[in-house]
């Protein structure tokens, strides 16, 4: 089904208002949440809202605790989540990095304490939207084994690089899982092998079959080795420069929160690249998808489907789980 | 055959100095390529010793350029490398990113118009040495096809990160390719088949095949789209923020030069991370080797090898290739 981009939103608000935030807030959550379903990854926007809901309710997000500045140096500023709702931190901070950015060219974010973020890509956006290249990466409960190791211990660390474009920006938004846990689910509900290696079975075997990876929690890191080298990284940077959690302390809870996060920016006018960067930009992409193909298909770069995807679903309603529609107006 | 540290180092300085290298920089260069071997990457020190000899002699690589300031922003610089030496104008891009970083907790330098920095993991060492988290890619010729793409249009883009650490910073080095060339040709060479999926065949089919991988040019991104949308990403940034050449530029020339690479710089201490950067760190490393594993392997970290290897190549000689070796002696 599908439902108006308007009706989502006044309808989420509607919930947060009655689960305790307040007005501003529930507006704006709400709006992060419809964007991650409008842009088409409603698996990190309405899927989730439920979740959500819960881990308010369990009083591991707090809806009004709003993100305080720790320290600032200047460019850098570390900031604290108080274990507010993780879209309103992170859009918060990444807005901060922005300002910074608009004044001092470059600016940097670092926050702890904070939640699950929902949709990674958002922040990018909203990074590009105001002129500036955006990079920000989240570390996670461990899900992901260290390369050769038999348990989860990584976390699929999503990190985002976001660069302002007028034909749309182009916005990079992975995990360093090679599969989401969620896109496993769906081909294991639907019977599905998977198209690539997804993860490791019981005997450390890669394999393509959902049900061995979600069975033993061995989701496959991006290029083997390499991937699960970046995703430690990404963690170290944002554990040591927010002062917060790491991925293996966030673990010992068995609830995902308390995370760390760090948001950067550069604003392409106060450093001088705006007047190329359109010209380079569509340079690239043009040779890009002047390559030749295997499959007669067409090349696509990260985000470059966006702006139709969202056209489609503010024309035609914005498509929705039924299910997870009827569990949301339940909450009305 | 295992050569020592300073007879290296002397050998490869008088070289350069027959080359039209000046004194100081003979001698920096030679470190350079000598400290990727050192820390057992011959593949981009000595091996490439040659190769690099002959791009002085097309005159793509210029001996005594040195890289100029084009503009400056506070935090954020832009230099012109002027086509010199790629390791030179990288470790003093780097040295210009940590000087910047000492003084105001971040320094960015975008480099255009410079040539192959050899090996990535060098400036990222450096980085660390001076107490700094260090960030920088590069672009390179295309050499990886887009995702679906039957041709190589996206370069390797070498990234690294650095962190440092008392016990051995912690390096990550990683192409965006799940293998190099250099691995390909080594596993065809003995005649064998990489380990894992290394690229397309002639039919768009993942192979293990270095034959045919290097027949085609079609090294696997890591991560398939992931790595793909990753590498593309990289030389968008390394081009706008230089105002360089990006990878499909340096693709025309049918040679490798005029690269354009980026710089990152924060400072431990001017960022107030000095006090729990360590223990927060060790606490990682810690729980990461901790991990139960397959093969009752241990658990390895970015770097976490190189101090021993560093240390056995000190006290027995740095392992060279005898042709390789000769080829250089040659140029006495």
């Amino acid at each position: 089904m599908r439902v108006a981009y308007q009706e989502i939103i006044q309808n989420l608000e509607k919930i947060l208002l009655k689960n305790g935030f307040t007005e501003d807030r529930a507006k704006l959550c709400s709006i992060l949440f419809t964007q991650a379903s409008l842009d088409g990854v409603a698996s990190h926007g309405l899927d989730r809202f439920p979740v959500f809901l819960e881990m308010i309710r369990k009083k591991l997000v707090l809806p009004n605790q709003e993100a305080s500045i720790l320290d600032s140096y200047g460019v850098f500023e570390r900031w604290n989540g108080n274990l507010g709702p993780g879209p309103l931190n992170a859009y918060q901070c990444m807005d901060r990095a922005i300002q910074i950015s608009k004044e001092l060219g470059v600016g940097i974010v670092a926050l702890q304490n904070t939640n699950h973020w929902m949709r990674a890509g958002n922040y990018g956006w909203q990074a590009a939207e105001a002129g500036c290249i955006g990079i920000c990466f989240t570390n996670t409960k461990p899900n992901m084994p260290a390369w050769g190791g038999s348990e989860p211990k990584l976390g699929n660390n999503p990190l985002v690089i976001a660069i302002p474009h007028s034909d749309g920006h182009i916005v990079l938004d992975m995990a360093m899982s090679q599969f989401s846990y969620g896109k496993l689910k769906t081909y294991l509900r639907e019977g599905k092998e998977m198209p690539f290696d997804a993860g490791f079975d019981a005997d450390g075997n890669l394999t393509k079959s959902p049900e061995s990876v979600i069975a033993n929690e061995l989701a496959l890191p991006v290029g083997l080795w390499k991937g699960a080298g970046l995703s430690l990284l990404l963690d170290m940077l944002a554990t040591i420069l927010s002062g917060g959690k790491s991925t293996f302390q966030v673990g010992e809870s068995g609830e995902e929160f308390s995370l760390s996060q760090v948001f950067i920016c550069l604003d392409a006018e106060k450093i001088g690249i705006k007047e190329w960067s359109e010209e380079k930009l569509d340079a690239i992409i043009s040779d890009l998808q002047s390559s030749s193909t295997f499959v007669g298909s067409e090349i696509r770069y990260p985000g470059g489907k966006i702006p139709e995807i969202r056209k489609q679903n503010m024309e035609h309603g914005i498509p929705v789980d039924e299910k997870i529609w009827k569990s949301i107006i339940k909450e009305l």
